[in-house]
């Protein structure tokens, strides 16, 4: 089988059009002159160090047994990672937290009207699959940050469980007061789920993969296919991470031994009620069992059967008891000390605690992180030497809450917010296209990145080969691949969120994927087997993931001056900008039309009225918002921006060189102009995000919310707080501006 | 539950507001002055007559046992509906047809590999559904036109089986020359699936019921809800009725006794290859064991298993063989006489014959038009006559093929051109909101219709509830509801298709629903017990669809004037030559697109080389066509339609009558001013469709093409023949602008 499909492979790249071979040859921002050559040739020798055996290698080795956070093999996998960043000539450390981390005791799960069933809430080991029968190491299914809980209650379907799936409900006169609620996964981060329940009286919250998302609808499931089997559930965190990630017992400071600790009782991270995942096929005798009204189109899964909402008859009994232990979460810190600027640090991390066996999910992302780490540690000992610091980082407790990368961050804040100049993320790779989010002051760079590294399936770049998908999607736009790719926001669901958004560290999450789908996702079956059947059996996107972040950590640290781009983020936060506009205006049009509707009676001349369909509520108008503030700074910030790229561009022109002083000044500067995009308050209500540009939502979870403090103020219809968040917002943009021309300055002739 | 369900209606009825109560006090077009008046209290008599009690006696009866064509309570049921008319005063006729209609003689379908399988090809009778169990007179799942056969092939899944599915499929490498296909009901007529799959050389079809389309996915199945149970199947005619419809042994001419007729070999709209429609029960098996690529996300349905395409390992064998007997079709036609204009005829009509009990197709529509002759009838005993000939018809053989409305039409179409005024229909009806679809010159007289209905559930006008509808669904156009609905063109798959489309009689399709979803069509379950049930249980919408025709066909009778208007047709038209323009600008921006995308290999770039997915075929570049024509026929079309509507507002201002004779030669311009939009040569390739504006689809079968020649010229990239059709349609809208000036002269002071 894998034969035919590596012939295939080799004849398609044959006979591909030679007219896209990728050109690395452009300049490269940072590199001035003979510079660019020059760093080719290093990243070159850095590519010829990246072995993708070693990647199965450590692969075979990483995903072995399980290794959550606490675990025997999770402290080993930690100390296998330090040993071999030693070996490669890092200066090693392991820094470990105490963090709480509750196991489950009791887990159960029956329903017991209008017929009885018990839900299995097992992952059967399979004979295709060698390592999921490790049962005595394995996490059980479970949901992280649950409380402990015994309830019964009548059942209902909440769709994804979103705020807007309860208005659904209501208008059709459903009530989860008292309830226990299941929704599917998908349309949110879990976590949002029992959150949005508890806010509406529901007493428990089961959370099941439908197979219309993730399951047979998707594709074969496993072991025929990489897809999620009818007994497959997703663990993962329920915590409150849009309050504040980390452990949930040690807000803002490092969870260090003698930290100070919230008692159980008063963390406000974990769930307000019992949450349990299931799988299809504990799930479908309970939505079989619903009756009450039918399901709306768009809330109807992939199972046999008519969705219908309930309350009822069905009627389930959860019960769940935790151990609620402190567990020790083991981060690998490896440092290569930069030969000029020792005190700027580039920083690269990917998390090495797993739910289970974690092949894909962290593992694939791990193994090209230490690719990079030994090819890097091979320069080094040919005696070369980055400008800047390296630091690479293997988080643990990931999973339960990015609680490494957090603990870490928060007991580092003052040095990381002084020295560290960008964090790279990765955390698990797949096949296909390069997907690049992260700080628009970025852009530029990792594109020019993405230009230089070859796709190993077609042989043009990444960067091509990206464009080339959206131009065969449809897309009708820069049919050339002249222009840069917008690179995506960040929100939140791995260990950038600390960097980007509690400090100000401009940051970047790197991977591939969308040819190499599948149901493993925090499953007993997201093992070795899995992934070298479904994911990437040849490990060749895990050696581009390694020379795609390897060249980004390699230019942060060698650049003379740090590529940093302000043209780009000026036309990303206007673009927001203009967002946010349509968005309010939109809402007044929906209002306006909707109070016309209710008025005139078209809800109930519209309505069956044999089935319960209430009119939507009436809005208060939406006010017109001054967002002149703005748009003013942010015509501030273009010219700031033009300004520096002009300065920039004639420094390079001119073949002057600033002196080694100057460029330590300029990149000082420039580094921490993420920092100017925050503001020490932070976000009404979540203090703990200060990051005016990019957040999670505070109802999305992982998906993110930009300029969010405008943004979810105008959702929440709170007009005054959007007003306020408006004029916030740009003080933040002249801020940045203003570090923007300071930096400029350094770089003018006239400059000092 | 019903009672629960009444309560419910009333108290929303008693909390609407009563700003929308109907105004039935407008001016109707054709009543100037007082006549208004008069027409309504005509049609309040009307209304008085009118019983629910009727219409679901009636059903009860017709739908008490099987009455498809030949069969010997169809020939009871035309002779019951005939001895109504008789009663109600009507000069009454039985007409009869011998025409082709095959039933089955060998059904049989097995999976031979890689498992077996048999396929039960029976729906189960239920004690639920009273006439379910009538097995002895009830036509068994089939095809009607598929040819015999007896075949064994690799099964290929084709999705809905339209031609853009085959080029998807060979995009995958996937051919289906020498399988059997199955593709699911849906997305077109089901005839179009066994032409299409024989134009790509495959050797049968079989066509499931997906429950993603027709089934639980859609609510609860029967007899539990509405919806097709695992068993259901949908039997139908697949004779290629897009070439023409009706016998297919006589086209063009009355399948009388003498009648000359093609041999059985020769009779172009038989299918080529066999097919037959099968439950999703039966069709589960073998979905599951296709092997092959997976199905393009948009393909798969409802089933629990992933929907891959073959070919094969899945191999099934066909066998089939048909009685190809003539039988008798028993179309009743009812003639009350018009006193002053008796050679101007008003049509109205529903077929009888059903696949099997056919309570809701077609008996729903009948028991309503049997409504309107008896009250009808009724204000006829008491003296009053209309002013023209109203003919009342209740057609067989329509299931198969619209055969006896067609054949009808055929061997009067003389006789009709001359003298019908319009054709008014109706096929079955359910619950909910009113659809209006026909011809667009008289779309305002069909508003003014439905402004003076009042909906059943809600109290507002049927007019009103239909506008609410959109507006609750977000349409964000007229908030008022001051503006006509526009109504929808007709394709085919009704008795209209002949009237329409053969003789240029400008049709009005009317119904009712929306409300009343359900999974009967077609199978053992329309019956009695499922429409009482689930459609209209009170056969209050019945009476409202009685309402509606009937005030339709009471106005086209009695007006002084006929109220064609002939802005709305010009506004139409204008707008489908918009869409055909942009239909050509848009094939030429995507035609360069793609060859662009196609010489930059884009294509190979953006595909998983593990998975076969071959770029496009290049095309020829869309040349500029030159659309003037039509665009100044139409500038004088909007002048002729303007002049008209002047003079006969200065008419009824006026206060002035038109003469008798001079009021009926205004009459005969007027509604043949349909034939106007016709040409004797018809459409390329299909010369029984005549109509230049309206026709079904070639590739749509059901689905109108508007404007036909151009539209499916552009689509077919056949430049020459578009750019010649746009020229006869200029000709043609000349034709009509020639015929309402015509008109107009005759209206005018100084005319005639």
């Amino acid at each position: 089988m894998r034969g035919t499909t590596l012939g295939l492979v080799t004849a398609l790249v044959l006979t591909a059009p030679v007219g896209h071979v990728r050109a690395a040859e452009g300049p490269i921002t940072g590199f001035p002159g003979e510079q660019a050559a020059a760093q080719r040739a290093l990243e070159a020798r850095f590519d010829a160090e990246l072995d993708a055996n070693d990647l199965r290698e450590w692969m075979r080795h990483l995903s072995s047994r399980p290794h959550h956070v606490g675990s025997p093999f999770g402290r080993e996998v930690a100390e296998f990672v330090a040993d071999q960043f030693r070996e490669w000539g890092y200066d090693t450390e392991i820094e470990a937290y105490q963090v709480l981390f509750p196991t489950p005791r009791v887990r159960r799960l029956d329903m017991v009207a209008p017929t009885r069933f018990t839900a299995s809430l097992e992952e059967p080991a399979l004979a295709e699959d060698r390592t999921s029968d490790q049962r005595d190491e394995q996490l059980p299914t479970y949901t992280a940050y649950s409380i402990d809980g015994d309830v019964t209650g009548e059942l209902v379907y909440v769709n994804y469980g979103l705020p807007a799936d309860y208005d659904e409900l209501a208008r059709r006169g459903v009530d989860v007061a008292g309830k226990v609620v299941i929704a599917r996964y998908g349309g949110s981060w879990r976590g949002i789920k029992p959150k949005v329940a508890a806010e509406h009286g529901a007493i428990a919250c089961l959370i099941y993969s439908d197979p219309g998302d993730d399951g047979y609808a998707r594709g074969d499931v496993y072991p025929e296919g990489p897809y999620r089997m009818a007994e497959g559930a997703q663990r993962g965190s329920v915590a409150d991470m849009p309050l504040f990630p980390g452990d949930p017992l040690t807000p803002n400071v490092g969870a260090t031994e003698g930290a100070e600790r919230l008692a159980l009782d008063d963390a406000p991270t974990l769930t307000k009620i019992p949450v349990m995942p299931i799988s299809y096929a504990d799930a479908q005798p309970l939505l079989e069992a619903l009756g009450g009204p039918l399901a709306p189109a768009e809330w109807r899964g992939g199972l046999p059967l008519t969705y219908h909402l309930g309350p009822g008859p069905a009627e389930v009994h959860l019960e769940l008891a935790f151990n609620w232990d402190l567990e020790p979460a083991y981060n690998v810190i490896a440092r290569l000390e930069g030969r000029e600027r020792p005190d700027q640090w580039v920083l690269r991390g990917n998390h090495h605690d797993a739910w289970v066996n974690g092949a894909e999910d962290p593992v694939s992302g791990l193994v090209a992180l230490m690719a990079e780490a030994k090819a890097i540690g091979a320069l080094a000992r040919t005696g070369w030497r980055p400008r800047r610091t390296i630091v690479f980082a293997a988080w643990d407790a990931e999973e339960p809450g990015l609680i490494g990368s957090t603990e870490w961050g928060e007991e580092h804040a003052h040095l990381l917010r002084e020295r560290a100049v960008a964090y790279i993320n990765t955390d698990g790779n797949g096949r296909g296209f390069l997907s690049m989010a992260g700080s628009h002051t970025l852009e530029r760079f990792i594109n020019e990145v993405a230009r230089d590294v070859t796709d190993p399936q077609t042989g043009v770049s990444v960067f091509e080969r990206r464009h080339a998908q959206r131009l065969a999607g449809g897309d009708t736009e820069d049919l050339a691949g002249t222009r840069d790719h917008r690179i995506n926001a960040l929100g939140s669901g791995s260990d950038y969120t600390p960097f980007l958004q509690h400090l100000g560290v401009a940051s970047l999450n790197l991977g591939y994927g969308g040819e190499s789908g599948g149901g493993s996702y925090h499953s007993i079956f997201d093992s070795f087997d899995h992934y070298t059947r479904f994911i990437d059996p040849t490990f060749e996107y895990g050696v581009a993931l390694a020379q795609t972040a390897g060249r980004a950590v390699l230019r942060l640290a060698e650049a003379g001056l740090l590529p940093w781009d302000f043209t780009a983020f000026e036309a990303t936060v206007t673009r927001y900008t203009d967002e946010v506009v349509t968005l309010t205006d939109g809402m007044r049009e929906t209002t306006q039309r909707q109070n016309r509707l209710l008025r005139d009676g078209r809800f109930q001349q519209a309505a069956d009225p044999t089935r319960r369909y209430d009119p939507p509520k009436a809005e208060d108008p939406v006010p017109h918002l001054n967002f002149a503030p703005v748009r003013n700074a942010l015509v501030g910030l273009a010219a700031s921006a033009q300004a520096h790229e002009t300065a920039r561009q004639a420094l390079v022109s001119s073949g002057d060189q600033l002196s080694t002083d100057q460029a330590r000044a300029v990149d000082q500067i420039l580094f921490r102009t993420e920092r100017a995009m925050t503001t020490p308050e932070g976000l009404p209500g979540r203090p703990w995000f200060v990051h005016q540009i990019y957040a999670p939502g505070f109802y999305t979870g992982y998906g993110v919310k930009t300029l969010p403090g405008v943004r979810e103020a105008i959702e929440a219809r709170d007009w005054d707080e959007a007003q306020r968040q408006i004029v916030r917002l740009a003080d933040t943009i002249r801020q940045v501006a203003t570090e923007v021309d300071r930096a400029t300055l350094v770089l003018e002739p006239a400059g000092p």
